[in-house]
């Protein structure tokens, strides 16, 4: 029986549920009968998709607003999920930032900015570990559960062949450091959690868009492929794989 | 013969050379009969010592203004360096925060603060790839360099064992990557320099001060030591070396 196969009714949380991988997610495990209860946050506005599925089953799935730049509004969206829950199962940190208008990957040294820099390690790095810091409440209960983030191959050092995205680069490969530092304290706190991070591969959504020339077709998953592969990934997951860094195909990567 | 003493007359450039492991290096380097001259940055004001050496050595030894986390700091020291040399065949970046003030190393994810995070990366992880993208005019030359910053086993991804230290691991393992990235793209536009990332073991300065408890005599080495050996791990380099991450013992760390 797998970890998650243990727990009767799965609450999940998904962040970063607007668009790309997290909607995806809170498609799919809105279908799955073992899901209790589903938590979207998103930035701005909830996207059409997610209204629609709200008026479909209220009951189930619950929007919440949550930038996660600014702690205040971590804080008070997990205070928003107290008022319906005492217990989380599965938490999925979907948020990262690749382009956005003037921010693009850096091709060279000389297209790198400072503040630019910032911003990469201020979405991609810091907003997973301060919702690490204040989820803790709510996974500490004796079923097991998993706390999961969106990190990218691009983000391991060691893997690191053809340089360029400096920013980006950086910013997955603080992230990985800080989850694995999350799942050495998770282990005395929270021991029934899981922590790991997961590289979706290169996924047909808006992040990848200006980047999937030159990548093969059988490489550029629909993002219905990539969740359903990601969430067999957390499926397969046992106790002693927390703090790891799993590829969509469940092999391990390196740092 | 290895690869800095292809050089006939070395240019030296340390990055934080007020204290500590940089003051060292600019100490160690000054009696160095290879070294021609040694630019040695500071942030506030240049300690004693650097004062006392440039009444000794003025033609030898160039003092320069550089806070790392300006931009515009370093182009303006660097051309102020230009206006003494066209060439520099060993740069180390020797800045790095642990604790400062209020600034100290999380022992848990509760003492985590979002805005302390972002100081370690701009300090320990921004400024060395800032250095590297002005730097690369004083490195393009027919001769040997290294480009060698200090960084951690402690900001190893792999290592990560105790947990703890949010901050300064994600700036340090930020930092690898960064450095990785310039290691790849000098490859192609400036082959001749070798860069390398350096732990320096743990050393009797200002940094290690508040936690030298229950590190071993026979660990913590008095700075001079320190800097004699990161000195032999960077005469010791081979071309092929180049994006790797050094222990003070000349063994490889995991990324």
């Amino acid at each position: 029986m797998t970890l998650l196969e243990t727990v009767e009714v799965l609450n999940v949380l998904i962040v970063g549920a607007s668009q790309g991988i997290g909607l995806e997610f809170v498609r799919q495990l809105l279908k799955d009968d073992q899901v209790g209860r589903v938590f979207a946050t998103y930035r701005n506005a909830p996207s059409l998709e997610l209204n629609e599925w709200l008026e479909h089953q209220p009951e189930r799935l619950t929007l919440i607003s949550m930038d996660i730049t600014d702690e205040a509004q971590i804080a008070q969206g997990i205070a928003h999920i107290q008022q319906h829950t005492t217990q989380l199962h599965l938490v999925l940190y979907c948020v990262g930032v690749l382009h956005d208008g003037e921010l693009q990957p850096e091709k060279s040294l000389q297209q790198i900015q400072p503040e630019r820099l910032m911003r990469y390690f201020q979405v991609n790095s810091v907003g997973a570990v301060l919702l690490a810091k204040h989820i803790t409440p709510l996974l500490k209960h004796r079923d097991r559960s998993v706390f999961a983030s969106i990190s990218a191959k691009v983000g391991s050092i060691g893997d690191n062949q053809l340089g360029g995205w400096y920013g980006y680069r950086a910013s997955k490969a603080a992230l990985n450091m800080f989850l694995r530092t999350v799942a050495i304290e998770y282990q005395r706190k929270s021991p029934n959690t899981v922590v790991v991070m997961l590289h979706p591969g290169t996924t047909n959504t808006r992040l990848s868009k200006p980047f999937q020339r030159g990548v093969p077709a059988e490489k550029l998953f629909p993002v219905e492929r990539t969740v359903a592969q990601l969430l067999q990934v957390i499926h397969n997951l046992q106790p002693d794989h927390s703090g790891q860094f799993f590829s969509w195909d469940g092999s391990l990567l390196p740092w």
